[in-house]
């Protein structure tokens, strides 16, 4: 049986999400808990990887078990056995031809950056700016990243790859209590894509004069702002066909 | 000169404020950074100690320094030298008989409890209760602790003293986002006294009927509720003569 689930976790305490030798990350997490229960070893399939120190609200991967267990009973043992830092929310059946990955329709990030006072409490949550910045000319930037585009300027530099075009269904930009918080809406991320949109908003937030129409055009890194650092970054929603 | 900070810092990342041998504690952070600025050991004096994973968003200490140094100056090589989960909000020249912990006039706490669904982000920093809870009666019981009383009952089993009475002089109960927040301000706290009344108010919210004042009277650990975890509660301010 297929089963989809649901999960959160915190970032900071995994050297991301996808399996490494020799590191704690969430899905090797994941898989010693499901082997637990499954007597036999489980690969689980997630709709996308997340870096050392992004979070996610609501994560998403397949798996197949060969014991029958309702969903209910997978899911509260899944929850005792899981560390405290992850959190399986929903546990769905799915149908066997199911792919948390391939099957992906959009995927919602969000940035939250603090341009108050400096917090010690929420330096792991919250990228710590700590200075002002113009969200005006944010919001008006970020505009001109929805739509399909080739984010090659915006994908790690070495993400070769044939294929750099992404569609931004919408963004948003809000502030509260001094907290901004960014976000994206789209069919698909490179990697650092979100990071790297970020740390280019910062910089035209900052006054610095960038065009983003002129940078995705030019295909090339070097023309966009700086990686916005991990801590901030939030897998908001994933949704499916 | 002797100086008094405000501070703040992540009590998860500590085994509590107080120095103690081979474990990382928020004073020894603290004095490491001051005796690296002073050329000369410093001793910190806070306002009191918090337990291990306990948060203070403005703990205040005064410390003397040898060195003749700037308030502005001393706030910015003090954050420059301290690890990134506690921070120095503010330096101020104090006379030479001030003392932290002797001059308080009032503290406050407050307590968070995550009655909503378990969030695997906040473990650390919001109690995860996750179920649900009376308000009501929180909120009629926590008028209780208001007043000069012997709180006996809600002190540490082992702290034998042989004063226990304290003066509560304002208590709140608030929700938003299915995160309560208890709040008590007062003239001093025995050792787990707020997470005591906190366990208290807790079981009140289940549904047991407790009566406080009995429970007070009867100068008796054993018949007030259990301690609430560490890690919902924070030294939220200070305030001296």
């Amino acid at each position: 049986m297929r089963y989809l689930i649901t999960f959160s976790y915190d970032g900071s305490k995994y050297s991301g999400y996808q399996k490494q030798l020799d590191v704690n990350t969430v899905q090797s997490e994941l898989e010693k808990a499901l082997t637990t229960l499954n007597n036999d070893t489980v690969s689980v399939s997630a709709s996308g990887r997340t870096d050392a120190g992004v979070h996610a609200l609501n994560q998403q991967a397949h798996f197949d078990l060969n014991i029958n267990i309702t969903v209910d009973k997978l899911k509260m043992a899944l929850n005792s056995l899981l560390p405290k830092y992850i959190y399986v929310k929903k546990v769905e059946e799915v149908d066997p031809d199911f792919h948390a990955r391939f099957n992906v329709k959009q995927k919602e990030y969000i940035y939250k950056i603090n341009i108050g006072e400096y917090n010690p409490i929420e330096v792991d949550y919250i990228y710590q700016y700590n200075k002002e910045l113009n969200i005006d000319k944010m919001k008006e930037a970020i505009k001109l990243f929805e739509g399909t585009h080739n984010f090659k300027s915006f994908a790690s530099a070495d993400d070769i790859r044939d294929n750099y075009e992404r569609t931004i269904f919408k963004t948003n930009i809000d502030i509260s209590n001094n907290i901004i918080t960014i976000s994206f809406v789209g069919n698909g991320f490179l990697r650092y894509m979100v990071r790297n949109m970020v740390g280019t908003l910062i910089e035209i937030g900052e006054g610095k004069v960038l065009d983003i129409n002129k940078i995705l055009d030019s295909q090339d890194r070097t023309k966009a702002g700086k990686t916005a650092p991990s801590q901030g970054l939030y897998l908001k929603e994933v949704s499916y066909n």
